[in-house]
């Protein structure tokens, strides 16, 4: 508390992101859904190229060069794409342009009891009010939940975070369909690691009001460069940019976009790093599977596990973290069940299980 | 308008950023006030030694080796020093995190009524009542225009923009000493180009309410990288990551942070570049005083001049711009009478007075 700070900012309970390790602490790091390759190399021919006294002026405002890179990857015009500073940044920008103050409004923004935790964060930051909607008990998002629901706006993960489970683009068509005068935005930040890859990105010529988020931080190993994007209809975009221009003109610094831009060029590295998880995902899965662990069917590079029941999420966690090894653990109702685990390389998932393996036998005999 | 927008984003008139030139378009910039010197060769070294495989991780959320480096820099301890995406960033999070809503106060925020014009874009943004305060006829700001006026908060910039004026920074404390409930923002984002350097950063062991805005895109020519920094007492700090935290808990990039380090350990570089840009500025001044200018003591890297009787500050702006020489022209009460002019090399700035020379001797003629 402060009498510096606004009522907002005394009353805010902010966003808690996962553990970064101290520079230079050995640990296998599988606590926020980063890639465990590094990215495309063509990354570091576009920096080799770059001319460093360009940092003396200001970037393209609209990061030009990205968002032609991601029309092409998406196939679509440039006009429908919108980057920003993070996908958090734009996710934050599309709250804040989309979704109507309760002051304003009675209606609710929409969004699954379990999804990812910076959505009640942005609500309360921008004072709109939200209605959480159970999921079903396997994980499910069911759209017809999200059908005949008063609502100032709609927002999900798909796959949904941190629970892994992906719903079919024709379900989010069903939920655009059903809520025409409320923009629905489909947070893709992990669409890139289902096997049968679909996107919402198909629904935006016949959806004017849907608003897909997409982030190069996990699948093409870019966490470190903060570069996230909006796809849209014309008229979402240019909400977008309202706001963007009325908090910061230039959003992604001139490395960002080099960076970017040549990874979205790159989509044979792109497929073949996807691939790789998802194989190993896979194996994983399996192996916790055999060990007693239960899990929703996973689409994205972590899986959202429940151990056995010789030992507790909260004291594997624990133990796991002793041993160097971060996974995440959420200590709310229901989530505490479970681990969320990032999905490392081969390697990082065999020492894991091994863990794993190791505290499920001590825990029995114990 | 769109029915998707909401009632904010309809009704907003966003902040509008200096014209960029297209690429391979050959003009004199002189109108965003970028610095005509590349950044510190440091900054080619450090990202010569950076390890593109660290990408794949999202970047230290608190900015912490810059934070060390600005701590540094500016004579205070890392727990008074918040990063953001550009110095853009930072205000609008002070404005969001300091000022109160029309709705919670009948307060206003208060600010000069000519200065950097996206000050009352995000008072419309975060809704927050402002009431601008008139600067005296020789755009002085006077600090006992701020003393005993009720506000919940300040902002200015010193020196200010687009006027070029500084006040002495124990006229800052004056502010501060008489509005102790009320947080008062600095911005200085032009204070390097002082002749006698002089910085409200010594205020904030005294006065908690000050908070000093720093950027890296004009002395230290990275506004190409968008690093800007807040200095103040522990308690505004720790208001502004609450803020971020609610936002975009990883506001500036790994690539970002290196390049901000590394110029700012370079002091000599940037001792080097901002004398070499006074010195230009003082000789181009006089230049155009000669030619019938009039203009305000610059303390910035551009001045704020009038030209004489003779040719009208638009038609100047017009006539140099189809010369390929652009400068900055606000078509606005008052300041319409001026050209915000951005200090270039001394090559530039004598193509420039050559331009000018020609441009007033045509007017006389015509």
């Amino acid at each position: 508390m402060s009498k510096y700070w606004n009522k907002l900012i005394n009353g805010i309970e902010p966003y808690v992101a996962g553990e970064q390790p101290k520079p230079g602490q050995k640990v296998i790091k599988l606590n926020t859904n980063e890639n465990p390759y590094p990215p495309s190399p063509k990354v570091g021919e576009a920096l080799k190229r770059f001319d460093l006294s360009d940092l003396r002026l200001y970037p393209d405002t609209n990061s030009t060069d990205v968002i032609r890179a991601a029309a092409k990857f998406d196939g679509v015009s440039e006009e429908n794409i919108f980057c920003g500073n993070g996908s958090d940044e734009v996710l934050a920008i599309a709250f804040q342009t989309f979704f109507e103050k309760k002051a304003l409004t009675g209606l609710p923004v929409l969004m699954p009891d379990y999804s990812y935790s910076f959505y009640p964060v942005f609500s309360e930051f921008y004072d709109i009010r939200r209605k959480t909607i159970a999921l079903r008990e396997d994980f499910r998002l069911d759209p017809d939940d999200y059908i005949g629901v008063p609502n100032c706006g709609i927002v999900f993960a798909n796959p949904n975070a941190p629970t892994s489970r992906a719903i079919a683009v024709a379900d989010c068509a069903k939920i655009a369909a059903a809520n025409p005068d409320s923009v629905v935005i489909v947070d893709e930040a992990y669409v890139a690691f289902e096997e049968e890859y679909e996107s919402a990105v198909s629904l935006i010529n016949e959806y004017k009001n849907v608003c897909v988020i997409r982030t190069l931080s996990k699948a093409f190993s870019l966490a470190g460069i903060r570069l996230g994007y909006a796809v849209g209809s014309a008229e979402l975009i240019e909400g977008l940019k309202r706001a963007r221009d009325s908090f910061n003109s230039y959003p992604v610094d001139r490395l960002a976009q080099k960076v970017a831009e040549a990874a979205l060029l790159d989509k044979d590295y792109y497929d073949e790093t996807r691939a790789k998880i998802i194989a190993t995902r896979k194996v994983f899965a399996k192996e916790i599977a055999e060990l007693g662990f239960t899990m929703p069917p996973s689409s994205a590079n972590f899986v959202y596990a429940k151990p056995p029941v010789q030992i507790s999420a909260g004291t594997l966690y624990q133990n796991l973290r002793n041993k160097g090894i971060l996974v995440r653990y959420f200590n709310k109702p229901v989530l505490c069940d479970y681990l969320r685990i990032t999905i490392g390389t081969d390697e990082e998932m065999a020492q894991l299980t091994d863990a794993i393996r190791q505290e499920v036998l001590n825990a029995e005999n114990s």
